[in-house]
């Protein structure tokens, strides 16, 4: 992607049956791609089809949101799954969201792991391998994850597009590196500091880490969240910051 | 399809995890279609990938078997599920197994639903019409059933191929229909007779029925069951009877 | 119960996991008896302890709230249980909500049946029967119910408690019992009229029917909803005016 | 429990719905001590029923076989679940069960974890604690466990009773610890060498070690395993020498 475009991703359709909790259709006017669950940890076979149906008439890009299989964790519980299993339970998530892309006359455009498995294929070489296995028996899409982690690299080895993501509300290490959020000050919570470092982030490249210092950080794509009513308000902020600071909103090739 | 040819068909991948059901091998090397189970009523996603393999390697058709969400029933308990979320329900399960049929070269040929979704679509319109309404957002794809159900009436009203099958190990009522399981005399049980009824309804579209009269059923498959050890040699019998008869063994057009 | 006190019952603890439903501390001021969800359409483990802890804190009555196996339809979907599975999976959800009672030093009161399988029975013998039949494997409890339907009368003739309850948001037929969702005005929206309502039917025993003539409605409980924060405050309205009458909070004996 | 006795413990009713497993009965006259599965990773409520009728009339011992929620994995695989949802998830699947044995006049007598939760418990802190922590939700139940875990260290320290348990048909390492299933020699395969071991770890508190030395594993209670034929005539074997041996069967205290 040509600097001077980014790409705006957040999670969608992460209720289930009764329940609800993304502000889908808030989401769906700010962001380029849309990361839609799949079943194991939120979305109903109803909602993805119908959050399907409002990205295709609105232009946005539909990615599969992958994740353990945990309803009652809502996928946030690190899970110990074969590399078999986990690469099967992947391929069948985005298997079912096709369907709904297709019969809108999309296509599911890319890949991403959900929570705990996010986190875990940063580091779990044998969890990040699966995900690319189950990626590669559903097709050669891109994989959307962290610079850096053991996913990008084993979707590089597999000749997948890897395409390294940023978090505008989330602190860094002077190595580039997300603070965990285990520790003081890994989230930013102040509105105004997340607008202005989703703009460094995008036109330039950088980020202030935790320790003062400018680090590069490499994003083609800038995660937003949507989960709670005010994230939603943010989410648009943010885009209306990067298009004020000259950046055309543009899903990643 | 020409009399001369006929399909079997049988339900294959009905385990779940640690749990195993069918004889998949055994059944693998009889049936011409193999109604794989999609995750709703059995069928884990590891499951489905090794039957998709196994199937496609020895020619066998896959089909999509679509079941209300029901684990701990087996599909078996019928469900008052509004048309909107059983059609998105049907779909999500085909889109599952295509990722996986796909894989392998092959693909989703057909759809049969399973269990108490089979029996209330023979007669609950609703229901029938939202499961072709699920298998439309997936496909122009063959849909088997019971000949006069609502759910081949449905399916060709859409444009789908309504593919009617018989049982020979089912009783018939003099006017061609199915006598209910809670009836004595529902199941036939002795071997011999359901290779004897096999030839009959593949050869000459004829059975007699429980009150000994000879009525018509048109069926381009026959469904053999496998569920029991068994019930795999009985299925095996069957497709020798058929060959010696002088019947093709062929997937249905 | 004297005339002169009434019972208000809510359902309770109505998320799962990452997902809330019901604005259970406002509800918890309000009610007398608290129908808590036990996992089965809603309510995981650690909002079944919550939501038991907060109720023995104020002294509101613990009820379970017993459903079909259907998270993704929130209950609402009637399934055709056979009756040993029924009154097994009704026994089930007690017996996992007694845990977090006894740990308050509180107890299981009584039994209310969620959604569809409420609605099943009303009208449906044998799933009556197996409600009650499971209620009995966990012990002599009360079951609360709709006047006049087959689950009191299965409750009676088992020798438990049947407790009728009333619903003010709810339109009567002249013969007393409820209009069907599915027919106009079933639903009473108006604040007003759900809170002058709530007081005929806890004081009087009365309520007007949908044709204008006044019925007789005999009610130890009365229902209110929480799902929606305008619901909570109709309740805290309904308890205010039903005070203002004269009337006890005071839960069924 | 005094030298002289010993307590057989078996996992049982490990099927779900349609799916079996466990060769119940042949457990049941076998074991005086029956790990119940209770719905997390098997165990349907009509099931679970129908194991305590089975174990309370042949007098065995009724304990909770605890899990991880998950159903596809059959709790085989390891999940970081934080304390208070695992705590709450153990005390719900208990509370479940009580109410089985309580129908048939038993009680739950004990807990044990399952499959990776139990394996995750042996070196986990954390979640140790927790179990601990959900069963004292139930009730003072003792806990069944490996010797030398984290999980009997933690019952103790709650004042819960701590029960030992052995494996004959596991490898010990020289320090009296199991051998990890993923180095060769694990598991002891020979049946004979089975029931020999049996006889030295209930008779003598030893065994022999991999690599040859003898050693000492102080059990109130030998684990047999029933989910193959096979295993249940082995089960049957061992409880024949123990009792060859003069040892009384006797469920722990």
């Amino acid at each position: 992607m040509a600097r001077g475009a980014i790409d705006l991703n957040a999670d969608l359709g992460e209720g289930f049956g009764r329940w609800r909790l993304t502000d889908d259709e808030a989401l769906l006017s700010v962001v380029t791609s849309a990361n839609v669950a799949c079943g194991f940890h939120a979305g109903d076979p109803a909602t993805m089809r119908r959050v399907c149906g409002r990205a295709a008439e609105r232009g946005v890009r539909i990615g599969a949101q992958v994740s353990y299989r945990d309803l009652a964790g809502f996928g946030r519980r690190a899970m110990d799954v074969p590399a078999d299993e986990l690469a099967a339970e992947v391929a069948y998530q985005i298997g079912a969201l096709e369907v709904f892309a297709r019969a809108e006359g999309a296509v599911v455009a890319y890949v991403k792991p959900h929570g705990a498995l996010y986190n875990r294929a940063v580091h779990d070489e044998e969890q990040a391998e699966a995900v690319v296995a189950g990626v590669r028996l559903a097709g050669a899409l891109p994989v959307l994850g962290l610079p850096g982690s053991r996913l990008l690299a084993a979707a590089g080895r597999a000749g997948l597009a890897a395409v390294p993501e940023a978090f505008a509300d989330r602190a860094y290490t002077g190595a580039g590196t997300l603070v965990s959020r285990r520790e003081p000050g890994a989230v930013v919570e102040d509105a105004d500091a997340v607008v202005a470092r989703s703009v460094g982030l995008a036109r330039d490249g950088r980020v202030t880490a935790l320790g003062g210092e400018v680090v590069e950080v490499a994003a083609r794509s800038l995660c937003v969240h949507g989960d709670t009513p005010g994230a939603a308000r943010l989410a648009a902020r943010v885009r209306a910051a990067l298009e004020g600071a000259g950046l055309r909103m543009e899903a990643f090739a």
